[in-house]
């Protein structure tokens, strides 16, 4: 049964999968005391395929990119699901680190990265308000336009 | 009335302005338990205006560019002074977060991010001595020069 | 006396020299609670110089990134040592940050950061399971190939 954080995101549309598996040799979370620390998430679909690819403000538009950004957040969130079986024992998202594939002088990351925390805050309410650091990278996994990682304070 | 910490602060010339508001949906700090999570800030002065703008290695020299470390170091005590009322209560800087906006090879981000360091160790003394990682990215919101991130104990 | 761990790394021919010092004004560890924060750690090898130079995707091959990646967690585990006494008293590899000197569109980011995550599985076992993020950034100090930072749960 769907708890009500889970509930919520249905209720816009949005409904965990099962959560990727990581690409390489780590493991998608680490719980340490009341904290969940999850691994940098790259914006897969629900097929496993890259919402977008490549550098904001050279191959990818904003939009392409918000759209990305918000399936970084849910890959997140079905991280955290395997993590804890429900969504309801997260007390806060403490910190998304964002990470926008850009071309050099490429400053809208802000705009970009809120596709990811308007996903928490729809979830998790007041709950849900995060500490945040966006910056540009040169390059991510698989060319990959996104990547966010999180720290969660759980119960 | 002002505490022990900031006083130290005034007497080096600097006094604390108020916070700057987060770019987009997310909050300046979150505190979890006995630590205070502080977003990335730019490199606001007291007007709201970038103290340097474009890519070290390139655009913006080295001096200017610890400059701007030092104004986000700034910038991150006045989210901490918003968040616990009293830099007093910092027990110790636990890591900041330094993000260069690099052209290709730049390789003294170290010395650029010394401009933030410093103010931590001028403020809190031995409490203030923090561990650190410095990159240069591709690019920063609002193609500030520098960004910088903390990790707090608080009492 | 050499712990369990350590001897461990001996047995695959690692053996921790003395920790690198800071390239600037900060620390190379912080504890906090049970957390030990450990500062970014460049790819030194033994004799301090650095095991790859430049950008995967033109300059470094993923073989001699592999390389950079395991210097830097070799030194990691030299900070961790020298934090600790003995890395025996690590509970858990929480997380590793990987930030890979890149070019752009350089995607196997993740296949080079396995060179950190494999020695820390190696020493620890289970236990060195950890959380990452791996991402590509523009520049790295004194032109690096690779820097890595440590999150520990220690007892």
């Amino acid at each position: 049964m769907a708890g009500t954080v889970e509930s919520k995101l249905k209720g816009i549309g949005i409904s965990l999968k099962e959560a990727p598996a990581p690409v390489a040799n780590y493991v998608p979370f680490v719980r340490s005391g009341n904290q969940l620390m999850v691994s940098g998430q790259l914006c897969f679909d629900d097929e496993g395929k890259l919402v977008a690819k490549g550098r904001l403000g050279a191959d990818v538009s904003i939009e392409d990119g918000q759209k990305a950004a918000r399936a970084c957040a849910i890959n997140l969130l079905a991280q955290v699901k395997a993590a804890l079986g429900d969504l309801d024992r997260v007390s806060r998202v403490v910190r998304l680190g964002g990470f926008i594939n850009s071309a050099a002088g490429f400053g809208d990351g802000p705009r970009v990265m809120n596709g990811a925390s308007d996903i928490m805050v729809a979830a998790f309410g007041d709950k849900g308000k995060h500490a945040r650091t966006t910056v540009g990278v040169a390059a991510l996994p698989a060319d990959a336009a996104i990547e966010v990682e999180g720290l969660f304070e759980v119960s």
